[in-house]
């Protein structure tokens, strides 16, 4: 492969994401609005620019086979402050690649797409959207949005509806942690299946609490190698008592199920960033 | 019922609508972009304003029990021109709603929401979203948000999926019409169930050759009484050849499935005003 | 036929049955625990008997071709009450009517077999139990026990799911109501079709907000004519302002989703003897 | 239409198709195995064939637009006998058919294909085939034959899975009766629909007690308007008791469904020609 | 945790869960109908009691934060014998519970409550009952029981459907063993899982053979280790022919799908007591 | 077990299952429609025997408890070819069966009877047919004869969905493989399950990009080994530049979902005989 475009380079998934995608094509184009993310790996360069912009992401994309969308404000947050990054990102990423004929994007949707599902119920891969905030709603659209580029003009899409990359610190991870190995493994098999027309996968390790479906994405070939019950025996004797009557709880989307719309900071309240731990 | 709120006042459809509901509540506060929608009815006012200026949208919201949100650009159009009314419109109509207690939202949402799906599949209104166009994909982002904002804040809506409301003047139209008394009935079902939750709806006549499947809302109790049927043999006679291989001819969105995305112009091509004949 | 045995001949529906169920056998048994019925009609006869003692009740289907079973406490109530007439009493007239070589048992279910299921589903007959109370459950318990009985021993049963047969004084009514003529017509077909081995229906009127469907009993020819809409809008105007936080409003088991479990009382609240008024 | 070529033309339900196709087109090609059909109507010609010949069926087929497709031995028997006319036969009509660009092949399929379901099912087209006896099999093997020639040839084919056309005496048919009106209105359906890409719909009149689902085939727009109920009363009073062990009374397939493979004369059997008596 | 209550102690299940539920609380009450369960385990204590009496049972739950509610008859009975421990005993469990504001209770439910389902059906935990005997009946009102005292009383609930917890002797256990490792590890999953509301799993080991779906279940991280395959080659071996028509080979519920209704002795026909053994 | 009947065992797949085949019972009885099949196995025994016809395929099954039936055109090719060997073969076989009290039939169907299903789509054993070719539709046809063979007869069947029984150099394969070692390991099963009456399976090893799902067999207890993914490097490595728009890639079925109806040569086109190899 030519050229792969990487968003959200300097974030914490896309960080993980430089190196192997390097190693999967001769130019890696890094972007991000943060102005710098480091050291470049051999084939990366780096590009600033602004999702909600076409102007600065169009260009990036010329002579791209694929992309790899993980920018994005990763939280939920007011609407207004999400239209720009989340959701006109998403539609320039998509009509930008169309205009440049990409072949695919792989994309870092989420749980909170279908966040308000009953934990109970082990959803699949094409329930309808039931989105938990705002943040989840960038997601719904994103994934519709792709559907219909794939549906209208061909232009493939992987969806990774990424359940919890962070740190196994409370029960709820223990079913919906997805490592970063396994991460790496699931944006590669997005990447190296030859068709994929428009999929969505959930983004999970191979936890034995797993609560999520992905049958219907067997082709792609994720199969995780990571289990997050190495914790549970940690993390369950330090959990405060489980409340069954609390959304957070028992629903798929956890903390952003019970939490305010719009509300800053939730993202940054259940997540620490373990690269700096270790 | 003290206040209704009605967006889309000068539509083809908001201005059937105008006086039925006009009758259903003291005041009924009719907006639109246009700056004068004619008569007013008994107990009706009106105010200008446009559904993207978060600042004209929300006053008018004040004191209303419902709102009847049929403002939109009401055609396929390129993202950036639906971004403004179509999108961020409905953010604004469900927060200002949110923001003034508003009890129940009724939504025109539209067939295109699904548009790809293949005519064949006799579609519930519980099927995932596989919009047809960046029209659909408005619709799609609104029913997401419509029952999210239902899911977090209790805030009521009912999606009514019209599937054609013009003249029946094509085969496709045999089986998607919707009339104008149909439509009333069906708003003021809407309106008038005391509880919905979210609640989507095909709004569609009792053709005979009507394709999609209202089972799920029949809680709602509506029973269209008009049947396209009777110009049935005249569209057939008329119909020009068809053809199988055309998305148009094979998917529930019609002519929105064939056209391209973003193509300003098609519902004029199919529609024809007939109210002037008359 | 025969002989057919009905049980709860002094219940509001149960004396709704005599007349129509007496002109369809040479003997009519009718059964209650109360020790008079009034005037038997042509071909009944009357013995009281106690439904929780099988010493009382299993004589009493020698000879019977059918059983029409409505004999039961209509209301929710402790445990302790139902236990006796509500889950024992539906053993011994299976067990009895097995040994006695009966060939049908038609049964008085309820809609509160299923109550806690969301109004906003379309709930089939053979969705999962979801009971509303001691009530409910015993419904359950005597739709399991006919399922098993047919899958056992070859003894047929008719399970109807009566949702409402009452005045239609409340907006939840006007989905769930169930005419008389249409409980006589429901229980006619469920004697007169030939095959059934184990069915249930729901037992409802052709109310425009019918909430339920029976589509999987359709071979019984059910095809009720009365329609609850004729009530609405003298209903819709009186009724109280909705609450869809309130189960009551949200479920299929109306005020039997809220209400504390076992608390006795909650019929007569709801229900108004129309019997009395004309 | 130019031309309508129509099988089976001398057959019980072939000949109450030929006057109203005879007006559908300027040609009607009849043909049967028979050597005379008696007086042609205006627009029909008529030419003795075999269908097991493709040498004698593939001029037929020249310019024609559509096929019906009714010729075959309706009964079952032994696979050696059906093996020519129904087997053969079928795909000499679907390769003639191609090879001529006959747009469209409607085709009078059978319950008999999916026979072994039980009845209380309330089966859609789209349900896995389980026929009942080899005549049952030669419809599933139709019906995949036109399906495959629609999804890899584009030839387009309606396949009516007819009930029972014939008298209504035994209670099957009380649920599963075709009225020739309706026969009509179903094939009429089954051409006029412009476009209908590969399409199964049960032919059934609109009776109480139908026991199978059309919602799929909702779009051709096939509204049955006789219903057997007239003649519920006299069959029931007349019926033998009714066995709950027995298949061919717990089955859709009726008789066929307890008859022995291959046993010919079943059909004689059940079916009284009621044009005779007339 | 503070104190698990076990039920059914002495019984052959019982028995295996003293020890590790004695380790995962400071006080382990273990009850039973016979008066001597032998040496306590460390922090338990025992209390013989009868299901069936409410007055012996409301003390016991007193402070208690779970109960393992395994007590019952074990075998297919009469209902009149199983009237008492198995369904008046599961109602004393759960109101005694909800009295004393216990948290969860964790039932050993069984296969045979859907023991009349088709093995080659591979049922999921939320298929509709189909009891395969009075013991299975039971089963089932104590789920549909659990079921309702969590969604009206928020009292929640693990069913455990076991499929046979003996030793593999026979070729159904290939599929439905149940191993004690694996016990202990499902009812541990059962307790320790935070939330869990109302949940049915299947009881059955790693099993190349496992005929039963527990994805829905997949939230609880419940992995079996143990395969019955071991044993495959002795059982096959020294197995009887088989017979296609036999419900005992064919249904889920085995040797429960083909015996008389009520036949006491079941159980032990086909279980050897492997304790006795080692 | 006393004589199993192998066909086709001259061919690629049964060539491999002679052996395994000979070991399971007294007599292995091959025959083909070659006249020589080499070496013979111990208790082995060779007929030369053309399918198509009766007089030579019934004498073979006399006293046999078991069929393997694999004998076939493997190949897509016009249906004048495949008719005597595919159609008319599989009649005689089960009517040969029937005749002689033959217990079961192990039958080689194929992905093909359903490989116009999208490849996204992870189908079960389910499904309606979907054929890509005549090839396809003979196994859709055995199949359906098959079914009907159990349910009216009383004749168990076992059809095994063959995905890809050959050398992985396409990405296709890389999910579709099944190795010779899990070929004898599910024919092993299909003949080792006591009672099977009439299943369906896929024949797949255990890939990671698996895409097919054969839960509903699960009771047959196959668990393949051999994983396809070892090779997925350099088959990936060496493929050419993918097309979404070829059915070829999208659906299940691969090149036969793109060929042209009939056209011989497929199978050689795609298959390296690896035997030759080794």
């Amino acid at each position: 492969m030519k050229k792969i475009v990487l968003t959200g380079a300097a974030g914490r998934l896309g960080s993980y994401l430089r190196e192997p995608l390097s190693k999967m094509c001769d130019t890696l184009l890094s972007t991000d609005i943060v102005d710098d993310i480091g050291t470049l790996y051999e084939g990366e360069t780096f590009v600033q620019a602004d999702l909600a912009q076409m102007d600065e992401i169009k260009p990036l994309l010329e002579g791209a086979d694929m992309v790899v969308h993980f920018g994005a404000i990763v939280d939920e947050a007011p609407f207004e402050q999400l239209w720009g990054p989340n959701f006109v990102g998403s539609y320039n990423i998509w009509e930008a690649g169309y205009r440049h004929g990409v072949r695919r994007i792989v994309y870092a949707s989420s749980i909170h797409a279908v966040g308000m599902y009953p934990r109970r119920e082990f959803i699949g891969t094409d329930v309808a959207h039931r989105p938990d905030g705002f943040y989840g709603l960038a997601k719904c659209f994103t994934e519709d949005l792709g559907r219909m580029y794939w549906e209208k003009r061909g232009l493939e899409s992987v969806h990774l509806r990424i359940l919890s990359a962070a740190q196994v610190n409370n029960p709820r991870a223990l079913g919906t942690w997805l490592s970063y190995d396994d991460l790496i493994q699931l944006v590669t098999r997005a990447i190296d299946t030859p068709t994929v027309g428009f999929t969505v996968a959930y983004g999970v390790s191979n936890n034995d609490r797993c609560p999520v479906d992905n049958a219907n994405a067997s082709f792609l070939g994720y199969r995780p190698k990571d289990n997050a019950e190495e914790f549970a025996e940690k993390v369950l004797a330090e959990a405060p008592e489980a409340d069954p009557t609390d959304p957070a709880q028992m629903c798929h989307g956890g903390p952003f199920a019970s939490v305010d719309l719009g509300s800053s900071g939730l993202a940054q309240m259940n997540v620490v960033d373990d690269r700096k731990k270790s």
